[in-house]
């Protein structure tokens, strides 16, 4: 070898740029950049990699591959109140001035006044009565309306952000990676399916065929020979709880092989699609951040709360069945496309 | 110029080849082979030509191109009787051995003596009963396996061939050019959506999460600390008439752009496709071949049925908006791809 001091440094720059270069591709392919490195990170990465692998023992077709995710607190932030429910109290100071009868009956009355502990107050009873007067007596194509333009205009009253604006990057990114490898996505939410769809598209790419929420009666009906579908103040599907797998076989009729979500509504859901045969992911987002986002439990001693509850037996069952609990306050090194 | 005759030749012999090379292109390029030309035909090609045609006045995005079918008359054959309806006779029959009791309960004993006089006899509450022991009380895991042996082994009685097989091939070749134009293709049909999930993709190429039918309430149980989906005795969802819309509304979220039925269950699908903006296209086929398939109305003429009747008022009403009426006996060159 003829190892002049001017090839050991033209060696050296190759390399050096070599090494650039790698750690710069390195740097463009990681497909969830908002994720801490970390084990969390590593089970989405391994996941992955094993249903992916053609004649690997864990491959599973395209076809197969239904990732769920649970909305409110999932995929956006749900306090301080879930935001169907921000939408509905709005809705009603919105329509106030047409009902002065309102400002005597509860459960107006105390939403009129921005008294939210009324409001709680009036129960199962007083919730009914704001959903059906918000949610129902219009066609689908009104409500559709009504949501979106609500959406356009309303604000979180801490981040002063459209709520389009809270989908978790981190969650964004994890659709967008799932979808990369073939991945269908799907929302399962206790929410309003309708109140869902005019947003989901844009928000998280995923179609309305692919939302799969709660749901009141609709019914058809001709109106001067045009056909609506009328919306009634009549639940037709509660989709929480153990009412996830029930929509899940409705409307997929193939069971997920990863399901995420963050909350005790949604531990059927991880249940259901953790027995299935071969891998399986199935996530938990704890939120544990109050400065970035909120802090909520009650499991490990953090508040309890009316929206989204983690309660402590969730944690255990998590660990006994080998669920991961995403911490976002040290997996997620942001929260928010807009920074915080 | 220099016209020798060998020049001639050679100048021929290139035409020739190039108009027989176009011609074959042409042909390999009919997407719809098994349809005659004609009216039919070319409402079809245009309709997709025209919202396919980025820039166009029709222009519809990828997103918005949902095309929703009928199954039974529309995608296959119904008749003798519904398959499903077979599959349940069926059923009972391979059950009857363990219920003595049946030999002298209607509607079962009519079934197990395949007195199909009888059976209509025993009204809905026999239909329900039948419903009952042959689609509920298993798991939704156990009614799959079920219904997937039937298919398997299961033969049409006139044409001595798996029910799966009877999928009319034009129509197989409409779903294919629809796809391969950025369409979404669903099912709409009164048939039992879990019934139907196990051969779609297989038969027509449609997931089952693009699948819509009628149901029956399912409920989520923990069985020895696996989660299983218990199929109960009680109706859930009728996915027929005025059911297509709401089911369509539920399940797609969207209007569909094209729809396709075969009866009267379907004429409020193609109302609520019809009443969008836009251009839209509304078929319905006709039954016309008893030679080749079967013919039944009782629309112009034709023995009325329990099995999928198009009534004479929805032959008017498709005159009436434009919809397309599909001649069996005159559009479709060939029915099945087994050949007839």
């Amino acid at each position: 070898m003829n190892l002049r001091p001017r090839n050991l440094l033209l060696s050296l720059a190759v390399w050096i740029a070599g090494a650039v270069f790698a750690m710069s591709a390195f740097a463009q392919s990681d497909p969830l950049p908002s994720w801490n490195d970390g084990a969390t990170k590593q089970a989405i990465v391994d996941f992955v990699a094993a249903v992916t692998k053609e004649g690997g023992p864990d491959y599973v077709a395209p076809a197969r591959r239904i990732a769920t995710f649970d909305n409110d607190g999932t995929l956006w932030v749900e306090h301080p109140m879930y935001t169907q429910l921000a939408f509905a109290l709005d809705r009603i100071r919105a329509l106030a001035p047409d009902h002065p009868e309102w400002k005597d009956t509860e459960p107006f009355k105390s939403v009129i006044a921005g008294d939210t502990k009324g409001v709680v107050a009036s129960g199962k009873k007083g919730l009914e009565d704001i959903l059906a007067v918000t949610h129902a007596g219009m066609s689908t194509a009104d409500f559709e309306a009504i949501v979106t333009d609500w959406f356009a205009e309303a604000e979180h009253p801490r981040f002063k952000k459209p709520y389009t604006d809270l989908a978790y990057k981190p969650m964004l990114e994890l659709l967008a990676y799932l979808r990369a490898n073939g991945f269908k996505t799907f929302i399962v939410s206790g929410g309003g399916i309708e109140f869902m769809r005019p947003m989901t598209d844009r928000v998280y790419g995923i179609p309305s065929e692919q939302v799969i929420g709660s749901s009141i009666v609709t019914k058809f009906e001709m109106q001067d020979g045009k056909p609506v579908l009328m919306r009634l103040p009549k639940i037709n599907f509660i989709d929480d709880k153990d009412g996830k797998p029930v929509g899940i076989s409705q409307y997929i009729g193939k069971r997920p092989i990863a399901a995420f979500g963050n909350s005790g509504g949604d531990r059927e859901m991880l249940e259901w699609t953790g027995a299935g045969d071969g891998k399986r992911l199935m996530m938990l987002v704890f939120h544990d951040d109050a400065e970035r986002e909120y802090a909520y439990g009650p499991a490990n001693g953090l508040p309890d709360t009316h929206f989204g509850a983690f309660p402590q037996s969730l944690m255990e069952e998590a660990g006994e069945r080998g669920w991961t609990v995403i911490s976002m306050k040290n997996d997620w090194e942001e929260i928010f496309s807009f920074g915080e």
